[in-house]
């Protein structure tokens, strides 16, 4: 089913609003769950909704949160979400950020009790419209096994960078560090196709193509897959990631980051308060003139896109260009949702006495 | 052969006096050399020197740079390294983002017009000394081809993050973006064994397992080593890294990174200067007590280093525990050399009438 941005947008709003959000956050909610589903980043847009109408159930999302710097220097600040959405507790914490960086030229946030912020790329893209820098990271529920281990230690921790261009759109850099982002993987289960070799290992820690691996014990692998094709690397980056996020911070990180999934309960003995994430933004002009480097990176890109490649039919992809091409399509032809999120949508719906959603 | 440590400091450090450095810029430049030896990074130490000494040749190294800040906020700087030696230019680059840091929490450094800064681990952990997080990147000669292409467009360009922790050692994640680095590549040269499928690619793009395919027109392959497994993701990161150290600070990027070896001539039609770093430091008290911040780091480690593994022999290894192993080891033992670089080094000592080395 297609459906337009815009009553897609009204649906979440009324929802958000439904569970006790103000109308801001509610607003600000609906806005980084929508702008997941037009940059074709489908698993953290409204597939979630009825994910985080769960944890508020759970009392584990507080509507109201009386979110605050608890600690700072002119260009760091530590902020504590009072387990509020991460939709909400993310862009505060960043524009934060983005105030100190106006005053003293950059300025970083580590944020601690606060849940599932949805795409790292919207947070980092609000730095960029400041011509600035952004940089976004956030721990997750454990689910990636270290190299070596097949017990799920880490989340699937992205990284993300963005940086303002001129005649080109923002270039996102936006990752999971691990091999295969969560995502990827439900496309598959939806498929019951089986996965590549090197994204999940069983129980026993033995490569598995099987999707469901995940269900019987299995854990998802670091990107580099192995040792010896540099696992460690990103076990290294999903560290940094959890400690720039939430030991930085006081939040909870490695095994004991609380499950998103509310029929799993967090763990009983917490090392922190809710989950972290980590904020950046550094003023352009605090290194040279904004436009000397808008016009290099044009060139970096230009030049890019333009490299030799293998298959003359298959040129390099600069990060973020497909997030951009989902975003021109589904502006122009509405925002694709599977069966499974229409269903679950409208029993929200229902539940909330909401208008439910229909077709473009 | 096995040398000590204080004999090939000393011999390294007559060597950069010989070719003009300052006693300052000697001592510090083969303290950069030594600590990539003493921790089991033998790419990056003495077996470059004679590499160093080479450019110098060619003009290409300054030994008496005018270091300077250009450009500068409150806690942003950009760096000119007036051609001198990365080994200088980047602690100096790094002592101001520490001083920036000291008063206003963190401090962030783009460095321009500089060479080779040998060990990423060298310059963050200069930060840790001062209860910071450390950050260091830097751009590098053009190895590595984007997915999807065959033509070599970025360095190894390594990302590095080191933070203090209480009772254990610094954690260090410093680590090449690419699959595989250039010291491992080097290591199965001199084998002459094949290296793993996922390395290396051929001039056609096909997977490789000869260690010498650079010199056929190959190049490395990034972190992931091919779109399912991700190297979209070790291409960005090595974006990011190249864009934060060379398109902010006016350095090349890209393609026209001037070669290390003096054998190759830089590109004709540079886009910056020289090559480019990027560092800083945020103070760990900019988010929380020190004290607090190291206990949580040292309870990660034990739980990281206590994670159930699946061959019992083989624990999980924390970022940088192998380097500290090997310098604990080479404190007691010394320093393994291999025949070549012996050879290298006292040609180097003939030719500048210092004394060579000779076994511990």
């Amino acid at each position: 089913m297609l459906i337009s941005e815009q009553a897609l947008r009204q649906f979440t709003y009324n929802i958000f609003l439904a569970i006790g959000c103000s109308e801001a956050h509610a607003h600000l909610s609906a806005d980084v769950l929508l702008r997941s589903d037009m940059r074709g980043i489908d698993s953290h847009g409204v597939a979630r909704l009825s994910g985080y109408v769960r944890l508020w159930e759970k009392g584990r999302i507080n509507p109201k949160p009386n979110i605050r710097i608890v600690h700072q220097t002119p260009t760091t600040a530590t902020v504590d979400g009072d387990a509020g959405l991460g939709l909400v507790v993310a862009p505060f914490a960043m524009q934060v950020a983005i105030g100190m960086a106006k005053t003293y030229g950059s300025g970083w946030v580590s944020v601690r009790n606060s849940n599932h912020f949805g795409i790292a790329g919207y947070h980092a893209l609000m730095a960029v419209e400041q011509d600035m820098i952004g940089f976004a990271m956030t721990n997750a529920s454990p689910l990636v096994a270290p190299t070596f281990s097949n017990e799920r230690m880490l989340g699937t921790n992205p990284m993300c960078y963005a940086f303002p261009a001129g005649k080109y759109p923002p270039m996102v850099v936006d990752m999971a560090t691990s091999a295969a982002a969560n995502g990827k993987l439900e496309i598959a289960q939806r498929k019951g196709a089986p996965v590549p070799e090197g994204w999940l290992q069983d129980a026993q820690g033995n490569y598995t193509t099987d999707p469901h691996a995940l269900k019987t014990g299995g854990s998802l692998l670091p990107l580099g897959s192995d040792r010896e094709h540099g696992s460690h690397k990103g076990f290294g980056l999903s560290a940094t990631v959890d400690i720039l996020s939430a030991v930085l911070s006081g939040a909870n990180y490695g095994p004991w980051v609380p499950p998103f999934v509310a029929f799993l309960d967090p763990p009983a003995d917490p090392v922190g308060q809710g989950i972290g994430h980590f904020l950046g933004a550094m003023r352009v002009d605090g290194f040279r003139p904004v436009q000397d480097f808008k016009d290099s990176l044009d060139n970096w890109i230009s030049r890019f896109k333009s490299a030799q490649t293998i298959d003359p039919e298959q040129k390099v992809i600069i990060p973020g260009e497909p997030e951009l091409e989902a975003e021109l399509d589904r502006r122009m032809n509405g925002i694709p949702l599977v069966d499974a999120v229409v269903k679950d949508l409208n029993e929200l719906a229902v539940r909330f006495g909401v208008e439910g959603i229909s077709p473009a």
